[in-house]
């Protein structure tokens, strides 16, 4: 989880059906910008996938457009320090992330919403990028999600900080191509000693369920 | 961790500097094919995280670029069932996972070695795409990469399986930019109940431990 710097409750934003009024947690996509050309990065990293080595994929042309596409952003790039001083100002310390960044082809992106309860909640469908056992998510994927939303949860519920202990519990295979629920929150806080509960459910049944000690203290951001 | 599937010891090739003769657990990327694609895609996603939305970056034409490459891919995809059941022929059961897959632009990729005391080895240095805290690796990224390698260890050391549970301990910051030390080692079976242990470690010190349950069942692969 991201070092206590994320910014929740950007406002009471509309949020999925059933979740109306819960505000959004994460960064809204745009639909232009970076933002479009990471969603097509998305595309991209799962066709790849789903293609493989398929006759008259004309791969070679393939990997020449992406090398220019690399080529083209490598040019680009301002160099690493001024980029992470600019990635961690502002709005843009949730943008990056691997777990619901839109600007992270990696992330699938997960979308969370706090509730009224103090806990959050969030849903998303996997696909082959993030498979482990045969077409089912990988576990490490699992804990990825579930490290990720308990730090969010803890920006929701009260103080936050860095994963100290995380404990993984996977009780059923966790399916991909179906909509799973994750869910978090802040059970208690002891000093700097907060914990925090998790869980991803498919068809109404618990897949995984995680257990984070985290500590509040921060990384400093770069200048 | 892939549900036992993994083929572990593809023959005695030559490792990486102080690991010769150490056999390799994972698969060799191509220098073509699809693997070419993917290498190049990796570069894409670190691009557009190093680039951001850096004036002069020309973001419409990237996306048009990138959105071609993948209307293309789906195009040429075969049908899940039929793509699924591919995947877990054969040589493929190493090449798709979201760590150490070179078909998978997710992974780093991770190169993993066994070692003639029984536990197992690898290298990476991560970027921008695995970023938690600023400049620092996510903990659930370190989770990801420490779920697989104790799964790879129990192939190489002894009876394989499913993750039941995954305990990590955070002990330091992880470096981005730096490489990354991953080792693994099978510390007991007890009927179908496997115990792995496993670090990250950066400039000889250890950052994230993880101890995992395991169990000795695997899930179907498709028909």
């Amino acid at each position: 989880m991201s070092a206590g710097t994320r910014e929740t409750g950007t406002g009471h934003q509309t949020g999925e059906t059933g979740r109306r009024d819960a505000p959004l947690l994460v960064a809204t996509p745009h639909d232009d910008g970076v933002d479009a050309a990471v969603d097509a990065a998305r595309r991209v990293i799962a066709g790849l996938l789903a293609a493989g080595d398929q006759t008259g994929l004309e791969l070679g042309a393939v990997t020449a457009q992406l090398i220019a596409v690399a080529d083209h952003l490598e040019a680009h790039a301002p160099d690493r320090a001024a980029r992470l001083a600019v990635m961690w100002q502002g709005e843009g310390v949730t943008r990056h992330d691997p777990v619901t960044g839109p600007e992270n082809a990696i992330a699938p992106p997960l979308t969370l919403h706090g509730m009224d309860d103090g806990s959050i909640q969030g849903t998303v469908t996997l696909g082959l990028p993030y498979q482990g056992p045969p077409g089912h998510v990988h576990g490490g994927v699992s804990a990825l999600l579930l490290d990720h939303t308990l730090g969010v949860a803890n920006h929701w519920g009260g103080p936050s900080g860095m994963t100290a202990e995380l404990t993984l519990r996977y009780r059923r295979p966790t399916p991909l191509f179906e909509p799973l629920t994750i869910t978090a929150r802040q059970v208690s806080v002891d000093g700097s000693r907060i914990r925090t509960v998790g869980a991803i459910s498919a068809g109404g049944r618990e897949c995984v369920t995680a257990e984070g000690l985290f500590i509040n203290k921060h990384l400093p951001r770069p200048d």
